[in-house]
């Protein structure tokens, strides 16, 4: 896909990351596009706001959406390599594309979505990059519980 | 495990899978243990209930469980073989075990998990196997979507 429309995309998922963070959130987010390039959902990691491990950023703009027939052609934008909770969902669902805003600060399971067909464009975007580093740094024990570790 | 311990957790799932279904929901349930054999959280798949395809049955188990500093030793009980969704769960927050009722019906992630150290027990339990058999004769528009099929 066309990097500009992935960067344009991936605006939303950082105003999600950026939203989370300012309620004292894990300042992760993301947002699902149709495949007529619509909006179909947003959201942000919530352990931190609601109490509860499910939502991560993913999850939470997946269920944004609702009920949908079909995933083909749909695009989930985060802004951080999805973990392989959010991978295994792209792959069950069928979704077809990811755009990552950065997968330096955690590696997830997009490469494995590649080999099973999902078209990934990681976009090394830094101030993605910046907002999970600062964070990490300053919350460890937070962002381990969010990842299991 | 002991199979009659496996077989007395799977009765909590069971009766989460019949309330699903009595509610005129998709008849999955899970719960989760923990590694002290306490009951952590249990749900069924609320798609139907909620309009919510975020809440698989293993994610309603996992999410009323709220937040856990670590799964290690905890055990996934579930009706049903875990997609691809629940299945990634169960990796990436190192839930150490998942007892399925049936992999009949469905075959999701769980040889993938075994291949990741995920402690498997298929209890290949007619009930289960049953419910959900009829359940897709009746329902299979509503089966396909909640599998992205």
């Amino acid at each position: 896909m066309d990097h500009a429309q992935a960067r344009t995309w991936l605006a939303t998922a950082v105003t999600e990351a950026r939203a989370g963070l300012a309620a004292g959130g894990i300042p992760i987010g993301a947002a699902l596009y149709g495949a007529d390039g619509a909006l179909l959902g947003r959201g942000h990691n919530r352990r931190v706001q609601d109490d509860d491990p499910s939502m991560h950023a993913e999850t939470a703009a997946f269920r944004a959406a609702g009920r949908q027939r079909s995933y083909a052609g749909t695009t989930m934008v985060t802004t951080l390599s999805p973990c392989w909770y959010c991978s295994g969902l792209v792959r069950q669902f069928g979704i077809s594309r990811v755009v990552i805003g950065e997968a330096e600060t955690f590696h997830g399971g997009h490469d494995w979505l590649a080999e099973h067909g999902v078209q990934i464009v990681l976009l090394d975007d830094p101030e993605c990059a910046a907002l999970m580093h600062t964070f990490i740094k300053n919350n460890p024990a937070l962002w381990n519980e969010d990842i299991g570790e």
